[in-house]
């Protein structure tokens, strides 16, 4: 059997930069998404939160960044070190399947024996090497063949979150907290949420996994071979000068699915998928009601502030996020969310912060796509 | 006894054109003061709106205004009409005696007989012809000798304003409704608001006078002697030459101190004012709660909005205000004002738009003079 030590060496990161984060609007757009802010007052993007939180597991050549080709300019701004052989550019948003498994496919033509973990580019994990600790337990228990999922244990019944029904105990040596995983369950609702935290069983999908490329991969290609067949036609050409042409031809016809649905659910069936439970902290950063929660900089007094606004409060409570150099005043507003951006601003408060993705399907009807 | 008729001949108008409106910040600043403003959604400023429902009454050559000198553009871009003979500059803030006084002494000087009514520039009045009723019956009082204020009928117990206790009835022909003043008091406490509501004999003190200007300023004379010579000096070089001199080096050193005391009040003492009561509804839009009230263009649901935001609100009521062209985006809030400006934004409650107030002054004291 390797050594944990043989299995990191064989360890490489994928990060999926795609999500817009629709419920953050006016802050987050389709041309300045989530992940590209800082929304923890870190004086860090998610992104760049994200990058430092992998460099340590394999260094800074062993992350492959994927996003959208209109952020391109962005995310080589906020990360000097991100070479382009290591960015994957989306033509088009194609879902997480072809994003992540593309990936994957690019790194295992490069390396056979890669184990690939994928960690989603906007969410806020504040213990890093923690995270770490658990990513590495993660990787002993993929080495022995296994899809390992990263599972929360949930501090409240969400129902904004699918779930993993944890199985008996995989006694990997090295992993201790490994555990089978029975099935995933998609987002609930509050009374079954209520009965999964309640058993002790159930954990978040954070949507975080770690595998040797080759099991992933091969696992696409019993439910999607055709997709499959497509993302290694592309990872086959990646490091060559045909990598733009077969590119151009082949993804603008890929199929959109989940990777949930392609590969996590059906290998759970299968008995092939494992979950580690995390020892950190993690947030997905929803909505502006978690923002507010997650901010401990720039407090004053009950008003969490994001940004360089000048503010002048008075019995007011909640989050300003500023995104503009003008003065905000507050003047008695309680559990207020205010988000004042250049051409757009909002102004909800905590109890409604989900319903901002609701506004901004109804910005799309109405014409309003120059703010989206 | 002189016709009606004749008595509108010796009519002018004064329009006093100066306070800021605090309580409406951001929009009134000091360089953009309440007057300046369409706060009705009238496609017109409150001067604008003034002006109109004064010229009825003696032509637009009768009409002089009183403002501060670095709105002299502003006023004459938005009245074509008014003359540079018609607009007294104030170099500084001297409060309402150096306003009206000299207005009524410039005139004086031109035609001794001169009936002056003074109306504020930034009040809101939907029946302009009966206001012009009520005005007609004031002058005709003011012929006989007298300081008439137009009094307003309260519709409710407010403390924002200082009332008048009325008298008997003058019984005075072509005025029917004129009565004595008994006195003008200051601004209550609620319980005795309350009484003098449910009492009938007081009417709001509105700040409108109508009086022979030479009364005006016998009165004037005897209470500020000092400053009713410097007026006059101003008025006597104000249609030569010498006006810029004489203004120049006079009103820098004019007493500060409003007409309620110095005319209004020792006349009520010496039985020489007179109340006419308003027919027509009269609104001072003190802030924006008021403005929310007055709102009846541009409802969406129950928001009221003023400006050309581009809106979306959902389950929100209250009042955008904005001068911006910006999108504004609302989700679940109640009675909420939102004022956006290009340098500031304001959010506050109905409830609260009294405090306003305050957080101008609190911008003042902490070096934020740039947004006043």
């Amino acid at each position: 059997m390797s050594t944990a030590r043989d299995q990191m060496a064989r360890f490489h990161s994928i990060i999926p930069a795609g999500r817009i984060g629709s419920r953050l609007w006016p802050l987050s757009r389709a041309s300045a998404p989530k992940f590209l802010h800082d929304l923890t007052g870190s004086g860090q993007t998610l992104l760049q939160d994200t990058w430092d939180r992998l460099t340590p597991l394999a260094g800074k050549d062993r992350i492959l960044v994927v996003t959208g080709k209109v952020h391109k300019a962005a995310v080589l701004d906020q990360i000097e070190d991100l070479s382009t052989d290591n960015l994957v550019l989306e033509l088009s948003p194609k879902d997480s399947t072809a994003a992540v498994a593309l990936a994957a496919a690019i790194l295992m033509k490069r390396e056979p024996d890669v184990i690939v973990g994928s960690f989603a580019a906007d969410h806020v994990i504040a213990e890093d090497e923690q995270f770490r600790e658990t990513v590495r337990e993660a990787v002993t228990v993929a080495a022995t063949g296994k899809i390992v999922t990263i599972g929360i244990e949930p501090t409240e019944p969400s129902v904004g979150f699918g779930y993993i029904k944890a199985g008996e105990p995989l006694g990997i040596e090295g992993a201790p907290n490994a555990r089978d995983v029975a099935k995933f369950v998609e987002k609930p609702n509050i009374a079954r949420a209520r009965k999964y935290v309640e058993s002790g069983d159930y954990l978040w999908n954070a949507g975080m996994f770690i595998a040797p490329a080759a099991l992933l991969l091969e696992q696409l290609a019993k439910t999607e071979p055709e997709l499959h067949a497509a993302l290694l036609k592309i990872a086959d050409a990646w490091d060559t000068e045909d990598r733009k042409t077969v590119m151009n031809k082949v993804w603008p016809k890929l199929k959109k699915v989940a990777i949930d649905y392609s590969v996590a659910e059906p290998a759970a069936a299968a008995g092939l998928v494992a979950v580690v439970p995390a020892n950190f902290s993690w947030h997905d950063v929803g909505d502006f009601a978690a923002i507010a929660e997650l901010q401990s900089q720039g407090r004053r007094g009950n008003l969490a502030v994001l940004g360089n606004a000048k503010v002048l409060a008075d019995s007011s409570s909640g989050i300003l996020v500023s995104d503009t150099d003008r003065l905000v005043a507050l003047i008695g507003v309680e559990d207020i969310i205010v988000v004042d951006t250049p051409d757009a601003l909002l102004v909800t408060t905590k109890e409604h912060a989900q319903r901002v993705k609701n506004l901004v399907d109804a910005l799309r009807t109405t014409g309003h796509e120059d703010v989206l």
